[in-house]
């Protein structure tokens, strides 16, 4: 018996409320997220899980890619032949590719298949990841466009007293003298001293852009991120050459060759990969690779229970966003701040990303 | 009453057999091809067709996008806004997108309401979306890698029987000295004037592609399609430098800003968009003003039925591909080559593919 052999697999999609309604420039009101789990079972009953997210829309048919195709066709693979399913997935679906909905699901297969591989060695993810620390910088990232003034510096001082010794905002008002605004009251709440960053959402044109990124220079940004639409590479360039705060940009970039281009070519300062869309972890280390050869600080966006080990894991880490979707609290391990501002990473064998299915259990939209 | 309002949309999967088995370099063997329908009636009973295509793999999240989250969305919509209801498509869903599954569901809305405007004025498709023309060149695209030499000059001789003035074969053998004597016989077959091109569905590298450019440059090709991924600009563009053949490249570009960096770095001497995946003929005539702007002729990929109207409309149509996958014959309006090789479009008002839905009936997978 191959006790690697993959005897079944099994997809659930959640729809979850947020505690509250959450905007940015660009994506407008986020209501709810939707989480698609896929979990894998060997031979021998070992079980991996993985994931992916959404905002709210499009996991349906992630689901049914991962239900309908994925499902079969990996029924019977070998579960430890991590690069060759990632391989296989990508060519079998690459007409219907790249990237997009496609690398969502191979995401969550992906990140089911590492599971397996760090229980088997009995070692957490950050170490068999790269093994550099346990713990890794981190910020807090408010999705906030939509509250007022008064409420952000209230959410802000809420991160300060959780240990956040890093925030971010979005910024992309109608008027961008009202995010200059914002932007001087929330340097002035936490101090001179603090790590503080800004996200536009891609909301921007290069010349507005810009405008703000001059405009803000004075309050020590440490990044501007999406100031303009991903797909712009170049116009991204633009506008590193004319301001003096550096560009972030990642999550909206799908495949590992978008990452290749605008390391390239839009001179970013920071690349910020998601596990749950470049796929999965084998996806994520690659551009942490990438990351590495050119000198770049690896962040990341999104699924922070998930994320802190494999920023742990890599030398060249940066900060870690502890998003504003909450999936953790769904989970076993919710994100550790600890008393220096540092995101610790799970030390269990596996991922560190135990969901808890009764928490999970009333939001279920459907499942295998 | 507004009589536009989209009152019923609904959606059909079709997984259609295909008479024998096709194969590429990249795609592996085709056995079937499925086609996805939306059908979009207003209030007043207007009712417009639109589908995508794919070669076997991925149809049902494409369903699903469509039917769970598309139909939804539209429903109670105004169907004659059709660029605001693109736009809107690509905004929504863009986090799940940009292009892959995503352009694949837009561009069967897309069609759809592009059906339902041609039928409403009248007019055939042709001199909707321009009117330089009802007709164009066209040729005959194998999908015949895995042919013996003799069954792809039967196969060629087939084409030429039917009324066909140019031709393109598949490449990416193993030995791509078979290839150079595969290309060599069908030069041979076809005579010296006609039209001849090859396609390597991006399975070489680029010193590959460089090596079999010049290998066959005496043949007189007149493009070399996909030598390499489709990622690669840069590599496309030292292809082009390297050889006297021009390339072509467009049925793996989903997006128009990949069209853009194609055209801008790739080096391209033709533009293949597919308005099944590029955004329906919205997304079509985007990529067709960018061919304009930059003196490139404008040529398809697939779905010929519908391709045949668009090419002709553009007064810079360069070939239209005569797919092997033939959505045409379930279609009322099969494709139609006239004495002196052109494809002509037909003449009735709206996009001119009408399903045969007595011919389709035995293939459906699912329905709304
Ligand atoms: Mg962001
Ligand atoms: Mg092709």
């Amino acid at each position: 018996m191959n006790i690697n052999k993959i005897k079944a697999i099994e997809i659930e999609l959640y729809n979850i409320p947020l505690a509250e309604v959450l905007s940015d420039a660009k994506h407008g009101d986020h209501t709810h997220f939707e989480l698609i789990l896929s979990r894998v079972t060997c031979e021998d009953g070992a079980q991996g899980v993985g994931y992916t997210y959404t905002g709210g829309k499009g996991g349906r048919a992630i689901y049914s890619l991962l239900h309908d195709e994925m499902r079969p066709l990996l029924t019977g693979k070998d579960a430890s032949q991590i690069d060759e399913i990632w391989d296989k997935l990508q060519w079998e679906y690459h007409y219907v590719g790249r990237g997009g909905i496609l690398s969502f699901a191979i995401s969550a297969m992906d990140i089911a298949l590492w599971d397996i591989k760090c229980k088997r060695l009995g070692q957490p993810l950050w170490q068999v990841a790269g093994g550099a620390s346990n713990k890794t910088n981190c910020y807090a990232g408010g999705i906030d466009l939509n509250f007022s003034e008064e409420k952000l510096l209230n959410n802000i001082q809420g991160y300060l007293d959780r240990g956040f010794e890093a925030v971010k905002i979005k910024v992309g008002k109608e008027d961008y003298l009202e995010d200059v605004s914002r932007v001087a009251a929330v340097r002035k709440t936490i101090g001179p001293d603090r790590v503080f960053m800004v996200d536009a959402n891609y909301s921007l044109s290069v010349d507005e852009a810009i405008r703000f990124g001059n405009a803000i220079e004075q309050y020590n940004i440490t990044w501007f991120e999406e100031p303009t639409i991903p797909d712009n590479y170049l116009g991204f360039g633009e506008i590193s050459e004319a301001i003096n705060i550096p560009l972030a940009m990642g999550e909206n970039l799908h495949t590992f060759h978008e990452f290749e281009y605008a390391v390239a070519q839009a001179k970013l300062g920071y690349l910020q990969p998601d596990a749950s869309n470049i796929g999965g972890i084998t996806g994520f280390l690659q551009v942490a690779d990438l990351a590495a050869k050119h000198n770049l600080p690896l962040c990341s966006h999104g699924m922070h229970e998930l994320h802190v080990s494999l920023l742990a894991s890599q030398p060249h880490s940066g900060y870690l966003e502890v998003h504003s979707f909450p999936i953790d609290e769904y989970t076993h391990y919710p994100i550790k701040i600890d008393e220096n501002g540092y995101a610790v990473a799970p030390d269990v064998p596996g991922t560190g990303v135990v969901f808890d299915d009764a928490l999970l259990a009333p939001h279920l939209v459907k499942k295998s």
